[in-house]
């Protein structure tokens, strides 16, 4: 599929230029907190207010790889003129900082890896940094859009006329590409999106982006999928992945894991899209467990769901085993779970 | 136990004069909306503002049965004088008004039958109707409080020392009395209590109820509990009942059913408390699941959490089959879900 199409297919929060972009040096990141009630954008003059982007939630799942990339960049603008050795100081203080603001979501640190090399190259050839950077941030959003058309396409045709869909949290561009894609063929479909707490994710962002779509989709509360299942509205259920491991763990929005064990239960499939496993991850001893401020637990769009002197536990992700999974969907096809060492992403 | 003894050890919310009271020709119900955060009580004045009382969540759990039972006992004063045949239809339309109100709450709709002949008896001996029901209320309550006791230390013999125990919703007296019981027997133990979306009963009542007997409670979401029991922390998991069939199903706050999978994958034993089956419930296919305004699923305490054009579904129960209950938790014992037929409620 062309870049335009892709493109034409997304709804709002999606849209490349929205996600994160970089502007007269600085990094312009969609506020998804604030979404879908206000569309609002945060301007990131430096590193350090990206990290802190990141750090409170104003973009998640692939947002912060985007915002991360751009943030290196603006570092390349920030020390352009002083000293190599100083500037690949500064860089790798800057990525260090950067993958620090998520010990879970290792696609970011991947990719600030990969970038290294290419700072390293330009500032060897006295390159222009920024631009080296800009440029090689552009050819990798649209190779990744390409490969998320690739993975929607594989995902579109797991999808049958009539389905009811399961998700959890934001599975952001695959997955939506899979439903419109599989809207465009003439399926008809219906999803149900847990509403994600506490950061809501999929009431204020899946839910609206399938609606801009119009598909029809339902809000459900974290604890309903099991009795939707039970009722039969389900035939399949898809999430995307912050992480896989070589032997087919795969991590996710906490309440991935429990819809799961729910959907096995009931005879329902779970599909997970992924770039690939990550193969630093061998197996689960080798994951983190990103665990968040339990305040985070005791409100909802900033009301108090119960009194300050009760206790909370906010543990961010969870971990599906591979007998739960029924296919990880990558670029290279549907591929079993026990298998994905073949497969590197 | 004695009363007296029962009510020291429960938390605010589970005293007797707490849940519901009949105070000089009116229902007085604690307002479980605004706690813990208020204080608050209802004052209704007939039949129809506690019906009202009842459908907008006023009172939950065993609330509904004590506030409609002194709703009988409000019109008895209300029609006091009339015609027998008047007062008769009065009292039947005051029944089904009260009925109407909770479809899967049966454990009312049963005591309000169980008040029908008390009624009736007291109008064909001439005698004052509403100091016969109040009488007759006054002895059910204690005799409910013993039974409670009774179920509360079954409760507790099947806590081991340093369990981590897992609860959905707001199990009420018999599981607080448990985890009372179990506590002042020397056994170490922590609740996780999943908040229960939308209403939050878990956050707002069980945390701050098991906060207050100085037990230690951490508040979780709805999509964590698969998670918490993967990290070994649970143990035993408890919840209360709204209605179990004959057969051994267990209707309880949607969620429930969910978590029975997720204890059941983990291997992890799952308790049911229950007065008793409920005999016109002999199977699944004799229960209604009560579906409430979708509207109540796009907000949070009065916060919206997605934006208005937005669809959601909200069942409020769900049904666990018996294969995943370990024991149901009656006053006749811990019994088997396959053996009810025995221990009618």
């Amino acid at each position: 599929m062309e870049t335009a199409e892709i493109s034409n297919l997304l709804p709002f929060l999606l849209r490349r230029e929205n996600v994160a972009r970089y502007e007269d040096g600085a990094v312009i990141i969609c506020d998804r907190r604030k979404y879908p009630f206000e569309k609002a954008f945060v301007r990131c003059p430096d590193v350090e207010s990206v990290a802190r982007a990141i750090e409170t939630m104003v973009t998640q799942g692939g947002g912060p790889a985007d915002a991360a990339l751009y943030a290196m960049a603006l570092t390349a603008r920030q020390v352009a003129g002083q000293a190599v050795d100083r500037q690949s100081e500064t860089f790798e203080a800057a990525r260090q900082r950067l993958v620090k603001t998520r010990p879970t979501n290792t696609a970011m640190a991947r990719r600030l890896e990969k970038a290294m090399p290419v700072i390293k190259e330009a500032l060897g050839e006295g390159k222009n940094v920024e631009a080296a950077l800009l440029d090689w941030i552009e050819e990798l959003r649209s190779a990744h859009y390409q490969t998320f058309a690739r993975m929607g396409e594989f995902g579109a045709s797991l999808i049958a006329d009539g389905d009811g869909i399961l998700t959890m949290c934001f599975a952001e561009t695959s997955f939506i590409l899979a439903l419109a894609l599989a809207q465009k063929a003439g399926k008809h479909l219906r999803v149900f999106t847990p509403e994600t707490r506490p950061y809501l994710q999929g009431a204020r962002l899946t839910a609206p982006s399938i609606h801009e779509l119009g598909i029809p989709v339902q809000v459900i509360g974290d604890n309903m999928p099991a009795y939707v299942l039970s009722q039969g509205k389900v035939q399949k259920y898809f999430t995307a992945s912050d992480l896989v491991t070589l032997d087919g763990h795969v991590v996710n929005k906490i309440g991935t894991f429990q819809n799961a064990i729910a959907a096995h239960f009931h005879g329902v499939p779970y599909f997970v899209f992924s770039l690939g496993a990550d193969k630093q991850r061998p197996d689960r001893s080798s994951i983190t467990i990103e665990e968040r401020d339990p305040a985070e637990m005791k409100s909802c769009r900033g009301v108090p769901t119960t009194i300050p002197e009760i206790d909370a536990y906010y543990p961010t992700f969870d971990i599906t085993p591979p007998h739960l999974v029924a296919g990880v969907i990558t670029q290279y096809g549907i591929l079993s779970p026990y298998d994905l060492h073949h497969y590197y992403g």
